[in-house]
């Protein structure tokens, strides 16, 4: 990741350069070209407590996978009803693409999708409905010294949007136990994200 | 939108207030900044045969929704096998989330997924395993004059990555005839969708 002092050594290049052969650019903040302002502003915190991020801001971050836990399959209540579209924060995203690792601060939500169908032209199967639920995990060392991994896990309920208001981070045996025995990679469940293990540089 | 004019005056203030103020901003290509090379790069024809895009190219696109049509729901052979991933390219879903229309060269990517098992720590049901397919729908008023509405369908086979090297638009009937009188929005599955819907502007 380019620093701040070469990110500015590089503006100035890059500035000189679209002046000189007048090329079409648009400039934007630097935070946001890398993605650093989308994690920042999905994590709204007033003190310990995380606030519900703007409805909708995470579905353009880049998607994970959708693990599927229909009621249907589960005597009726599945524990995550029922669908899960999992994003991470674009920065996070760019760094794990170059690393293999999630950085500090990475942020990754995980949307609930209620099964809305199961036959379709394409045939049987489970077809999305209605949003059912957010959570979000977030990783800092600075915020959870003590947690397995420093990841937190925040739930804005199984309710349809707008969601609960506010989430406090779950006890750790709520949800850091069994990521931590069961999930692949750094209690991340990649096993289940395609999407996440293209994105690892090779050999990592 | 802006124009090509009052993009490069936006610029030029743009580089004159970054100068003056010292803030820290990079300059991208203005087509990057609103997604338009992100279509055409993954549009490349020879006539009209359309190459396979640089693999995975598409996976931090706008991300719509994943249906699901297992092979053990469709007596061992589903049509397309299995999770369906769907995506739009970035400008695209800009202009819908606008307008609510698919604007002319509209790229539609579905990348399928087997299913990796049906058991986890989150309960039963379909958990994704490795990339099965690629196919691309693309809006061309130009390129589809006579398509209903304008159009194409693209398969470069249900097989692993890196899937067949190049596709030839599918004839009407395969593809078109079905998304005409099924699909909810301009030929788009929406119904299944909910990241589209979502992105819709209120009223449209």
């Amino acid at each position: 990741m380019l620093n701040r002092v070469s990110m500015r050594s590089l503006s100035a290049f890059m500035i000189a350069a679209a002046v000189a052969t007048g090329a079409l650019f648009v400039l934007v903040p630097a935070d946001d070209a890398v993605g650093q302002d989308a994690a920042a502003a999905v994590l709204q915190f007033d003190g310990d407590t995380l606030n519900r991020p703007v409805l909708g801001s995470w579905r353009t971050w880049p998607f994970l996978g959708t693990p599927l836990t229909p009621h249907d399959m589960n005597k009726g209540k599945a524990p995550f009803p029922e669908f899960h579209h999992v994003y991470i924060d674009p920065a996070s995203h760019a760094h794990y693409s170059q690393t293999g690792k999630f950085r500090e601060g990475t942020v990754i939500v995980k949307e609930l999708v209620l099964v809305g169908g199961k036959k379709a032209s394409s045939g049987r199967g489970y077809f999305e409905g209605d949003y059912s639920g957010l959570e979000i995990a977030h990783k800092s060392a600075k915020r959870y010294p003590k947690e397995p991994g420093n990841w937190a896990y925040y739930s804005f309920g199984h309710v349809p949007p707008p969601y609960s208001a506010t989430a406090k981070a779950q006890a750790t045996e709520s949800c850091a136990t069994c990521h931590e025995s069961l999930a692949d990679d750094d209690m991340v469940f990649a096993q289940y994200y395609p999407n996440l293990r293209a994105a690892r540089p090779a050999g990592k």
